[in-house]
């Protein structure tokens, strides 16, 4: 099948973008063309000698015109101003598709501002490093990874299905859901998680033998905690954009924890082994679950 | 130097008492003898057939007569009634010396029952793996790892020392402490980040599509949440025996998610960012410091 994909821009060239763009071309070849953009001329520079983009450039403008297939890949918050910039010089018929963690918000800015005659496709591949920038990207970091497509329900088909073929070639587990849904789940176990870690670490500052805590603190607790040494500003970005969903989430997750932390004060011994009994039966189901999935076939033959 | 250490009794031959003798056998070979003492006729089969002990018995008071030092390797919450049991049956002399997750608890409990001649040192291995019992110890468990000594004040120093050079030969980082202190900073780095990835885990319950939750969970999640498939008795056991410092902890835990829920809710984006840098920061000092604690020289030579 032909997808009329021959010429595909990506706007940040950096962790995501770049590997994305190793992924096209180390399936594809020149068969495909990219188009690499940012503003840091120095990762373009980098991006050229990894073999990542046949062409770059540092203006947006000039960087999308005639591409089929626009990836943006800059932190959540500069997205809508940049497709406000962008908006004029797509083509008709043109694919748009994003990379950010949280969906509903950009929906929201980017159906606002957009041309009719160009699809928006919102996508989140889940899959990251603790390290950025193009120096850290690699062409298998999505392969087997989640990638979710949230399209509104009045997309067009065959730009889902476009984006759903090309996002294929980088081997990553393809799945379309709804975008409010997409942020629910999303701050369960992503969102959530990340705030706890953070939280976790910072609690070390109430500690009264702040030398013996941090001295004791290697193995488990470092491993339990390696999400918070992220960057600062993309999760302060997710938590603007996917605000309600996180913190009803941290609300409940404080409800959970306000019934251990009563049942451990009071002695309550059946409580407290009933809430662990709890967690270590869903988290066996979970690697149950998830070995179910990892033993299906991937949807696009890679 | 010569210790007097020649008969150790290891009683309860799971993971850690297991290990504990394994080590001690590759360092000492036949120049120590090891008495290996489990109500689990299989365990003791097992750990003869591994080499952990010279010989084994379910007699918990033979197995200690004559004994120059003792590791109680049992759940928390059976120490104080092992103690009981064996207390008349221990010789002068002999060194009394555990392996429990919390220590003001056993102290007090302990320090009650003993004998005036038998010498009491509380110990805290910080190792542990996901596997539990004998078919899990390995020799190499320890090394590196911190273990943590809680003397009273009034122990002769002569019995600590005889447990710093008879832990030494495991490998491990021996670092001695107050028993409160212990508890407070086991609190913070260990017991709060466990409960806390018990409750992301149960937070899944409240999630209102369930299949895409757990479909997504892999990756991050999974790792994040790994310790919350750890014994649910073991656990619920050390709440019980810590509650002063865990549930304080919680609270203040608790208060560190609240004003982050808060700042989400409201958009503040500079209080969540700065939480984020705060945290990011911290977990950066906790990894400069374990380099340097890795560089300096092994206290016992190993």
């Amino acid at each position: 099948m032909t997808l009329g994909i021959r010429r595909i821009a990506i706007i940040g060239m950096g962790l995501i973008g770049g590997s994305l763009a190793l992924a096209f071309k180390a399936v594809k070849g020149n068969t495909v063309e990219i188009i690499g953009i940012d503003t840091n001329e120095l990762s373009l520079f980098k991006a050229r000698q990894r073999g990542a983009a046949d062409s770059v450039t540092t203006d947006h403008k000039a960087g999308v015109i005639d591409a089929d297939m626009i990836f943006l890949c800059t932190p959540v918050l500069q997205v809508t101003s940049l497709v406000k910039e962008i908006a004029p010089f797509l083509k008709p018929g043109a694919i748009l598709t994003d990379t950010g963690s949280t969906k509903r918000y950009l929906m929201e800015q980017i159906t606002a501002i957009l041309p009719a005659e160009v699809h928006f496709v919102p996508g989140h591949p889940m899959a990251g490093r603790e390290k950025s920038g193009i120096d850290a990207a690699d062409e298998q970091l999505f392969c087997n990874k989640w990638y979710i497509l949230t399209p509104a329900t009045a997309a067009s088909a065959q730009a889902v299905e476009s984006v759903r073929r090309v996002v294929g070639w980088t081997g990553a587990r393809i799945t379309v859901m709804d975008a409010g849904n997409h942020d629910w789940c999303t701050a369960l176990i992503s969102h959530v998680p990340h705030i706890g870690a953070a939280a976790l670490v910072n609690l070390l500052t109430y500690s009264e033998d702040q030398d013996s805590s941090i001295k004791l603190a290697g193995g488990g607790f470092r491993d339990t905690t390696r999400i918070a040494s992220s960057n600062a500003d993309m999760w302060a970005d997710i938590c603007m954009t996917n605000a309600e969903p996180i913190a009803d989430s941290l609300e409940k997750f404080i409800h959970i924890i306000s019934r251990v932390a009563t049942a451990v004060r009071q002695g309550d011994r059946a409580c407290v082994h009933s809430f662990f009994v709890a967690a270590k039966k869903r988290r066996d189901e979970l690697l149950e679950m998830e070995q179910m999935v990892t033993e299906q076939p991937l949807p696009n033959g890679r």
